[in-house]
């Protein structure tokens, strides 16, 4: 039987490639000039252009396909997951290691159809790997099989996540006090890339074995939960329960009990969902 | 004049890429299938391969000189800075990340004469970048020149450090406290890759713009220490007060004006020196 996506994933690929490509060429021209003030302006700027890149191309092919992009939705526009063919589509995933030049930057793309994740594609593009994945296919690194660790002992694995300040202080205070709770385990360390998409393709291929994060977005988790279900790996919610795209919440672990084990040091606070107005 | 020393650095280099083979071959073989209880039996098995590959090299070339190795110090021998040409040897630097397969594992060499750093050699070899330093003469990767981003404002930069579990209580909670007081200053971000020696090459390169550490020693620091000032970083005490080789605190950085604002948020704790019995 005919894949009926696979020419969407096959156009999936080859954007991807022309958006990292234009990535790289402002890591390598604008960003290098502007470490002052322009630097916000032009961070926004390529992002945008990015995502008006990687749509319009879409749209060219399949005009009937719903999107939700993050500087679509930043513009104002919905974050609604139909059961429509939808693209979801994250720019430039790990911006703050664009505006450095920090090697973690990846265009992170998911394809859902009735609200299932059919397939993802992250280009992590400084370090020029293309992370593909097709429901029920396997999930690839530049066209090779990648598979998780399996590890399931927490005394032994690597855990990534985001260390970042936030304005709300008790938020800050219960991130870094879950920081500490894992750490004390004692897990093997944490590492912290800054690109939720690449963290979510490190797992994939076994090169660390979980990754949580509370606060992330629908774009940021898509294309990454593709390429780790495939690999063998699993998302489930930062409960420890069933994974919801739309929730902002996210545990990625190689096994379902290193997932459930890392859930149970993680305090929750209030993070909204995509889908919500006003998250 | 001839360079007293360049034949010396030419060696390191040709070693560092031999030692980096050992590594990757290591990686593709064994780590991959030892999960399991092998799994520090091995690394400590490869660290000590791999130094004595390095150190038996450059002894045959080198008769006279002396050396300070990770392995060795752990085996008993000496770390004691003299005046004579001594190679500082870090075999493995990152070794969870080797034995997780996270993309930052290299070989760091350093050389000193009358305790001053002649050139360093950090080699990230899953990576394959081979970054040099000669005193006087530059900083390279892969041996085109590479600079510091030249940022000054704390706010505007992008800040490596380990968080790491320590089983004193009062020094993780200490690491903790200074990792919040840097995060709420507020900088752009902080990443934690796991390679001290990277850490300092990511500085190095502008990809970062400092890396602060408490615990760290000699090896982990000496070849980093080359490649970033001679690519126009700064070294400091993490006090902000001069480097001391041995002093296992460092604050790496782009400016002298970033490493002393980081200095102010740090509130040092006790970690011995590389050359106090007992540290």
């Amino acid at each position: 039987m005919d894949d009926p996506w696979q020419e969407c994933m096959e156009h999936c690929v080859e954007v991807a490639k022309q958006a990292g490509k234009v990535i790289r060429e402002a890591l390598q021209g604008d960003v290098a000039v502007m470490h002052k003030s322009s630097q916000v302006d032009l961070v926004t700027e390529t992002d945008q252009r990015v995502e008006r890149l990687i749509i319009s191309s879409i749209k060219a092919k399949f005009p009937t396909h719903s999107f939700i992009g993050e500087e679509s939705v930043a513009a104002g526009a919905p974050s609604i997951l139909s059961d429509e063919p939808t693209w979801i589509i994250d720019p430039i995933d790990g911006t703050t290691n664009f505006v450095h030049g920090f090697p973690f930057v990846s265009v992170s793309i998911g394809f859902t159809v009735k609200k299932e994740i059919e397939f993802g594609v992250v280009y992590s593009c400084i370090e020029d790997k293309m992370y593909t994945a097709r429901k029920g296919k396997g999930a690839f690194c530049n066209g090779l099989p990648i598979k998780v660790s399996g590890q399931e002992d927490v005394s032994r694995s690597l855990v990534l996540t985001e260390v970042n300040f936030k304005k709300d202080t008790q938020r800050f205070d219960m991130m870094l006090a879950n920081l500490r709770s894992i750490l004390a385990i004692p897990v093997h360390g944490i590492r912290s890339p800054g690109s939720a998409a690449v963290n979510m393709c490190l797992v994939a291929s076994g090169a660390a074995d979980a990754y949580y994060h509370q606060g992330i977005h629908c774009w940021d988790m898509v294309g990454g939960a593709a390429v780790l279900t495939e690999a063998g790996g699993v998302v489930l919610d930062i409960s420890g329960g069933p994974f919801d795209l739309m929730s902002r919440r996210l545990i990625a672990a190689s096994t379902p009990a290193l997932a459930r084990h890392l859930a149970g040091h993680i305090a929750e606070f209030h993070v909204g969902r995509d889908d919500a107005d006003g998250s």
